[in-house]
């Protein structure tokens, strides 16, 4: 097996890594915790270390470059700022170290955004595309004219803070009232008093009354954000990705009907869950890593 | 005086007619009103008379071609929408008549766009710009990597209809809470009681209780619209235009204290107001006239 590359995609809660084929099969792959409770060096460290393990040549496996998406505000050579990790301005060399092969640095959500373009839902024509994974926390990629767009300074796709109840709750940005601080996954653990938001999906079910009301309560923040940038942006198509997306028919059933009742005067986009399910990061690390192999820049 | 296209900008309240050279400048300039109460059909008529009259060959002006700008949701053939207007998928023929000039229907919001791309704040080597003309309505047009965006159906920059408080007033859109129910210029005056926006802004300077709570509820529903689109669409600049930006530093002064405040954990971008005044989507019909004359397709 050496037409790969080798891949790491950093999220808040765990690492994924492993070997991706030119057509997005991944090989090998592995999960260890992100180390986000002992600091930004120590998440370095492990981000470092996971990178070494999976470029250290061994029995059957060369891989040809390596890719790396991390979180935050990022370009092809700093991970410039991340919220979540207390990074700032880190160099692309803290995270590859030693590694000899070409290796390329990414943004998470735009890595994704480029999987799903190529291998996902975005690949089948449409060219105006929100792809918004809903994990830890909530970004956005904004695909417009069948490209991912960056914005003026690489911020773009901030769906996660739209204010969608203004003077709401606190959100860990410093704002009130954002997407992030009632749909993500950790508030929506958080809201019920859980671990994982996939309980509070399943003792909504169950006809738990406090879990339907803390998750009706993320899909109208989650109507009320896609309505929105349908207005701004009209999309063609809102894929929804991430770990909260595994929720499926529970999440898009009622969020399309929502987002529906938010739009008066225009039809709302199609919205589907991602087929790439949790690995569309990891794949989009992987294109990073093909990209650095051939020499074209990576997604920023 | 030969070199000029005829221009017309149909706004809610008023038409706006004349002739524009290329370098911009507006000769002969009229307004008429716009018979809006009088039902679709008579409003088609207005329009049309007012460009039979501009395209008329009289002592010394004859027009090289006409441009005609409209609100709703407008492709080059037709008016295919407009709440305001009550129009329907009108033939663009309808405004024409039997003008022999080269001409060219297009989006009003989106031409003016393009006039502030061209002679306005746009055209400094920004990329990435959200012109917003507050007038009876609100509406944006997208400007990223320095074209014009108009989305996967022509609707992109209804920025307008953003729900800045979900559940607050009803919009005449059949939505709850716009930005444009709160700060379009119909909505600051309606909501004070008087007849235009201006009087509301010099009562509040005043000191007028009530003025400066309409007021301030405008200022900071805009805050937040202009927060959200930053979030998503990453602007380097926001130029505000219209009637309602004439309020000149009672709008931008509180608008962009009120901005950076809600946004906790990146810069605004710049905000300025149009140094083209209410005259940009008159230079942008003009600029619709000029490429129909050069036979490019208008801005759709």
């Amino acid at each position: 097996m050496n037409d790969v590359v080798a891949a790491v995609d950093v999220g808040g809660t765990t690492m994924k890594g492993g070997f991706v084929a030119r057509d997005g099969t991944i090989h090998g792959f592995e999960r260890r915790p992100t180390p986000r409770a002992e600091g930004p060096d120590r998440v370095i460290a492990a981000v470092s270390g996971f990178v070494a393990d999976l470029t250290r040549p061994r029995a059957g496996v060369r891989p040809l470059a390596v890719g790396l998406a991390v979180p935050g505000l990022v370009t092809a050579r700093h991970a410039v700022f991340s919220a979540a990790f207390g990074w700032r301005d880190v160099p692309a060399a803290s995270f590859f170290g030693d590694v000899e092969l070409p290796a390329a640095l990414g943004h998470d959500v735009r890595s994704a955004g480029e999987a799903e373009l190529a291998y996902g839902e975005g690949g089948r024509g449409v060219q105006d595309v929100l792809y918004l994974p809903i994990g830890t926390g909530i970004a956005g990629a904004v695909v417009l004219s069948g490209a991912l767009y960056g914005g003026a300074g690489g911020w773009a796709g901030q769906v996660g803070h739209i204010p969608v109840w203004p003077d709401g709750v606190a959100c860990g940005c410093g704002q009130r009232g954002c997407l992030g601080a009632y749909a993500s996954g950790r508030a929506v653990a958080e809201r019920y008093g859980v671990e994982r938001a996939e309980e509070v999906v399943r003792l909504a079910a169950q006809g738990d009354v406090r879990a339907r009301a803390v998750w009706g309560e993320a899909v109208e923040a989650l109507a009320l954000a896609l309505a929105t940038y349908t207005l701004v942006a009209d999309p063609a198509l809102i894929v929804l990705g991430g770990g909260v997306a595994l929720a499926g028919d529970a999440l898009v059933v009622p969020l399309r009907e929502r987002l529906a009742g938010r739009l008066a005067f225009r039809a709302a986009p199609e919205v589907r869950v991602s087929r790439l399910g949790a690995m569309a990061g990891l794949m989009g690390a992987g294109l990073l890593g093909w990209r650095a192999l051939s020499g074209v820049q990576g997604s920023g």
